[in-house]
């Protein structure tokens, strides 16, 4: 199971009633951030999430409303006693952004490792392996593809071939590798062919692009940005680098997504549901995000 | 007329229902805000007050819930299309640290200026100056106090003994100086002694010490903290360069204060009226400060 949650759904400045974008992805005691502009830690906090299960934080790109509430959060991961490192995954100078920020949160109590993009950068959090894409906006800017792997069925004719002593199936099933009397056993030998696991893609701030469709193709949930619902406004998003509503379905119907959820809005954009049709009209399954919204994706 | 308003009352993090500790001066077009931790943009949106009327940013020190929210109140100043420099006050180090901090915020459309606290500096804002004194906290410190000065009465027979043209009379009164006729008129020469002003102290994180009783003495309004309302945590108040409600009160009483407002409270502390007693037995005209409390304060 992967629990999604939108904790915010707001772009360029916090609102009194919307926080900043970004999204929690949780499975299995773990947690994966992405974005966390200025008061993420609040909407963390109303979410009713811990802080210290989140092993791996994401970072679109270095524009204020994505990052600037970082030192925060990891002040508060501290204050619940996190020890374990923690991982940061962002564009090109993540490492020196992130330590520029963190001048006023000096002396956390776990380590910072930090993954700069590349096409072949890739963080593997158990069964999770997250991966990056390149976006277009008025600066360096990555969206990011969560897939949980799904292990095969047991396979008791397998086993038997490879000859592994009953006793390790369990282990191996568990996804660990054994080793014993001088043979190594691995979970292969006891599984079939992987099965569909579960996919999320997001990416916010951008136009729309190529990588997004190729990132999201199949995706269980692609959350996209739509920094403006009147398809009027298609030069002022040209301009600025963000999407309309109707942009975004396209992608979501382009690339086979099972369902969009909007984010990212405008501050001007007081009432976003006024404006929705123009993404069903294209892709039905779309859905607007708001601060809160969750769910729980299951293995087909 | 000094408005004063506490955007936020919280110590440490902010909480759903209670921002960081905060504090706004607004006078005649101008603005001081006091200590900007994350989330102070939107509390200052809550209190329906200009970003643009900011002119000073004073900083007590470089903890992370008294600073992380600048580089976004900047942010968001500039979208009110502020252009006029903005003058930053506080510890040694203020400009490196924000230098550091606006790494997220790199093109603001104003000019930053900077003023490291020394004992005798000094900002004058119109009719305002600003002055900090120092703390006793786990790092370097400072505390602020705002007076708002008041020029003398009108004195025609000081006007007359000067030979002040009568049409001048006027401007000089608005604290102009006047040059004509190879006669440089100033405004003593035509008003009384200065009367009595509006003076305001602020002081959080600290112990108590004998700076703050001298910088708050006959203060009409003295803002401190209080970490902690129960006597019983003295220890921990001490350990952590903090006060307690009634070590607040102590100093108000010892300086002569007009009224106290208690402010950065412990996040542990979710109902600080169970402790108001504590200060009021000590210093009866104390009150809690809570968020988006304000007071107009009128010349005497």
């Amino acid at each position: 199971m992967l629990k999604v949650t939108l904790l915010g759904t707001g772009g360029t400045m916090p609102l009194k009633t919307r926080w900043l974008s970004s999204c929690l992805l949780a499975f299995n005691g773990h947690a994966v951030l992405i974005d966390c502009g200025e008061g993420t830690q609040i909407a963390m906090k109303l979410s009713g999430q811990r802080f210290k299960s989140v092993d791996v934080i994401c970072i679109s790109h270095f524009h204020a409303d994505h990052i600037s509430g970082l030192p925060g959060f990891l002040l508060t991961m501290s204050n619940e006693s996190r020890t374990e490192p923690v991982t940061i995954f962002g564009p090109k100078g993540i490492e020196s952004t992130v330590r520029s920020l963190c001048v006023i949160a000096p002396n956390l109590p776990f380590a910072l490792r930090f993954v700069e993009y590349t096409p072949d950068a890739e963080i593997r959090l158990e069964e999770m392996v997250l991966r990056a894409f390149p976006l277009v906006h008025s600066v360096r800017c990555i969206g990011f593809c969560a897939e949980l792997l799904r292990a095969g069925r047991f396979d008791m004719e397998k086993a038997q071939k490879h000859q592994v002593p009953m006793r390790l199936w369990k282990h191996l099933q568990k996804n660990r590798i054994i080793e014993q009397d001088g043979v190594v056993y691995t979970p292969d030998m006891v599984l079939g062919e992987p099965r569909k696991g579960l996919k999320v893609t997001y990416c916010t701030d951008t136009r729309p692009t190529g990588s997004i469709l190729r990132f999201a193709e199949n995706a269980d949930l692609f959350i996209c940005e739509g920094m403006f619902g009147d398809d009027a406004k298609l030069p002022r998003a040209k301009e600025a680098g963000h999407m309309l509503f109707s942009e975004a379905a396209h992608l979501a119907a382009d690339a086979g997504a099972v369902r969009l959820w909007l984010t990212h809005y405008s501050p001007s954009l007081t009432e976003p549901e006024l404006y929705l049709q123009n993404a069903v009209s294209v892709f039905p399954p779309t859905e607007l995000g708001f601060d809160g919204k969750t769910i729980d994706l299951q293995f087909p």
